[in-house]
């Protein structure tokens, strides 16, 4: 397994995991039908980087990151992940969480936000305190879920570099 | 006093204003340096509406409304302010603040929320607590201010119909 750069050839595996995920409406604040050109806009075009992960050729996972506030917010960025269903429990996000943190901090960034983690994501919301991120907000009824109606979204946040934070 | 859609034309008026709040670099994550250019995008353009205050023809304050999230989080919306330096003090921001709760729930909008107030913006924080928002959520660092270093950033929310909020 491998992580490195999406381009855009790789749209055409990166779309059932996306398409999926968004699809189902549970998770990710896309709306449910949303195209597959809107899902390259949104997914390969607004962030500043996009990437996958692979086996053998197999896109099984995707990420990207991009820059969270302009001006004096432009030190956070903000990630988001995507699993194929096909891979779920090999530990894919960990894995694309802690590169998604090197490439943070090799773009200068200090910190890292997830803006809207909706409450009732159990597993997301246990794997990224196991990563260090710090629940700082929670957003009350904010996501309305398909299944349990209104439900809260957290929002969570790490800062990267032990070094800026103790001279800061 | 009243307040009214703005148009394009009212972007004369309006950009001295935003110029003065953005290039000052306290209060907004945008950047400094913003073009007018740039500044159409993001108050005319990418909001669902904008708002301007005026008082015999001058305009005094400005705000916009969008949707916050996408999908699931379409029902809350996001606002921003902006007070002409010659008009501080007046209640222009209240006024703002109420009419844009208005036009919310008239969008059919159940909650607002603000996204990024910086902590050191205490008469922004006084006035959003008087009118009903609740802090929830401290994001630690989050914003470079020119003058102080890294301050935080506060999340804050108002759920708009009381209605909705029982029945939901």
């Amino acid at each position: 397994m491998r992580i490195r750069e999406a381009t855009l050839v790789d749209f055409d595996q990166i779309w059932p995991i996306f398409h999926e995920i968004v699809a189902a409406g549970e998770t990710y604040t896309y709306a449910r039908d949303t195209t597959r050109e809107q899902a390259i806009t949104l997914w390969m075009e607004t962030p500043r980087k996009t990437f996958v992960a692979e086996n053998n050729g197999q896109i099984l996972g995707t990420y990207y990151i991009k820059t969270n506030q302009s001006g004096g917010g432009a030190h956070v960025c903000n990630c988001g992940y995507m699993v194929s269903s096909s891979a779920r429990g090999l530990g894919l996000a960990t894995t694309m969480c802690e590169h998604s943190q090197q490439v943070a901090e090799a773009f200068g960034y200090q910190a890292m936000q997830f803006n809207f983690v909706v409450s009732s994501n159990e597993s997301a919301i246990r794997l990224w305190t196991k990563l260090g991120f710090e629940t700082v907000g929670r957003l009350p009824k904010a996501f309305l879920h398909p299944g349990k109606g209104y439900v809260d979204a957290l929002v969570m946040y790490k800062w990267l570099s032990q070094r800026s934070q103790e001279n800061s």
